[in-house]
């Protein structure tokens, strides 16, 4: 018997003592070094943390998806980033509606993706702000050098219902340098360009707490911060007792001596790997390895484990990536140490566009 | 524009005639080896492509969660092998429950999951078929020998509530001489024994075109076959022009001439690579290679593609996995060639439990 012996299983445990700490100690950092902190909610998709953060001194919330802004604006959520390329006519009628009800900002790294966005607010009262995405070494979207960050930052400028906003870059995990190198030399040209330049958005858990040495950046958008997982704690962002959220699984067969079966596979702790070896750290069995996922069946070498888990045994499980098993679960459960608060719906789970 | 421009992206689409070749094609071929067929619905999760494989004259649907049969015998499906050990009061409840209102087999693979559900059923008026699961060389759950298979036949038939069902296997893809031998070896057991086996229960669709040579098998469970995959066509077990399952992107982003980044992530395609290169294959850009995934970005190489697409084009990407990607909708949209015909939910889409 557990303390969670009451629960299905796989079912997601939240520990909202760890979410305060998490929550604090970030805010905390951040003021300490007079940046901004917008945390990023796709990493747990409940109005109540991104609430709780703003209470303790976010300026706003970041979203990754326009679903994700509605059900946050839905929540009263009124300051809400979106670092995406709005495209099409759908999203971008939907877009304007948001505008009209909350302070919604977006990116572009296009002239394509400004050119919507433009004749969608021309004859918008209040203009749109769009931050130009850089590409600082991540590889994924954004214009590719400064000179190209300066030349749509004009574009936006000139762009009827847009406002110009800064910059925002998603960096490579690790190269902090690289991307203060980037940021401080297209603020640069900004500046000579007499182009207000009033964000310059930074973010990542990874590089978290160096986040102060990107000094041409005037605020950090984190997002695993507030779980942490088996990914962090391995690059030394955060301790196996900072993590939040835990998947309780149970032990569901026995087969040989050295496996267990769990009624956890890749629909409860996905397939990520982060290029990890296994798919968790199970607690209380640390010696344990998950070698294997299926759907619906984890499957846990205990070759190394002194005493090995019996059949109806609940685990709970850190998974490696936090964010992607919060898109998998309509509710969690949240906990306070041992004793279980209260199962709540994932307000924006699924939002897939 | 393509058909499709008016569904906003990333969406999923299922070609319905195609589902009906390929439901078609594995009853044909059942019904010309005297096989039954028992499909999985994990694939799709949707009542009406359950009811389309039985008007087809599929003898019952296999699931994989309570959650699942439960929606299923809501949706008015009433043979339902739930090929799983159940285990734990609440579960154990629930299925006494679905019992009632369907019929409903499981497996058991240890005395634990069979005395838990004889203590459930021992006093029901309609006994509770259980199938002993084998491991016939899968590696996951299952009694590793045609002896210890025997003796949970046993058990099971001298418990009370219980009725022995037979065996089941889900088999290693590839391995279908080993599968045979282990299944005829625990079959020429139980019939030594005294034991009637009225079901063998093989599983899988790598190896769906050779489930005949599994001659110790009375049915088979395919699951992928009604939509393929990438994977799937990879092995050879169908076309390309099989796959039903595509999963429509939008180009977001053209960072560099070689790099477009799509708004389907692994929140839509799932990080399964199943030892692919690359998550996908995209359709009018076979050489294309989509190198990475985050949440909600995909990023392609377009090195080799002769023509590039463009900011704003829909791209139809089939995925390496078609079961995971269900999972991940809220709806997908029903076509027929370039014709939309509707958008459904998919009833059975996140039931964990």
């Amino acid at each position: 018997m557990t303390a969670f012996s009451q629960l299905e299983t796989p079912a997601v445990l939240i520990d909202v003592d760890r979410i305060e700490a998490n929550l604090r100690r970030a805010q905390d950092y951040a003021d300490s070094h007079g940046l901004k902190l917008r945390p990023h909610i796709k990493t747990h998709k409940l109005p109540r943390f991104a609430k709780r953060a703003m209470e303790l001194g976010a300026v706003g919330i970041t979203v990754q998806k326009l679903g994700e802004a509605e059900t946050m604006a839905d929540a009263g959520i009124t300051e809400i980033f979106l670092p995406y390329n709005i495209i099409g006519p759908a999203k971008l009628k939907r877009l304007r509606a948001l505008a009209d009800r909350v302070n919604i900002s977006v990116t572009a790294d296009s002239a394509e993706t400004v050119d919507g966005l433009s004749s969608t607010f021309a004859d918008s009262a209040k203009p749109l702000t769009v931050l130009v995405e850089c590409d600082t070494g991540m590889g994924r979207c954004g214009v590719q050098t400064p000179e190209t960050a300066l030349a749509l930052a004009h574009k936006i400028s000139q762009s009827p219902g847009l406002l110009f906003g800064g910059l925002m870059t998603y960096p490579a995990a690790g190269q902090v340098e690289a991307n203060q190198s980037w940021l401080a030399a297209a603020r640069e040209k900004l500046t000579v360009a007499g182009l207000a330049s009033p964000i310059i958005s930074n973010g990542g858990t990874p590089d978290l707490w160096r986040a102060h040495e990107v000094t041409a950046a005037t605020e950090h958008r984190p997002g695993t911060y507030i779980y942490m997982d088996r990914f962090q704690v391995g690059k030394g962002v955060g301790e196996w007792t900072d993590c939040a959220l835990t998947v309780l699984a149970t032990v569901v067969s026995r087969p040989t001596e050295n496996r267990a079966i769990i009624d956890a596979g890749s629909k409860s702790l996905t397939s990520d790997t982060l290029g990890l070896q296994g798919f968790g750290l199970i607690e209380n069995y640390p010696d344990a390895v998950i070698t294997g996922l299926s759907e619906e069946h984890g499957t846990i070498d205990l070759s190394n484990c002194p005493i090995k888990p019996a059949i109806g045994e609940q685990l709970r499980i850190i998974p490696n990536h936090a964010c992607v098993v919060s898109n998998l679960f309509d509710e969690v459960t949240l906990i306070s140490g041992s004793e279980i608060i209260e199962t709540v719906p994932v307000a924006a789970r699924g939002r897939v566009d």
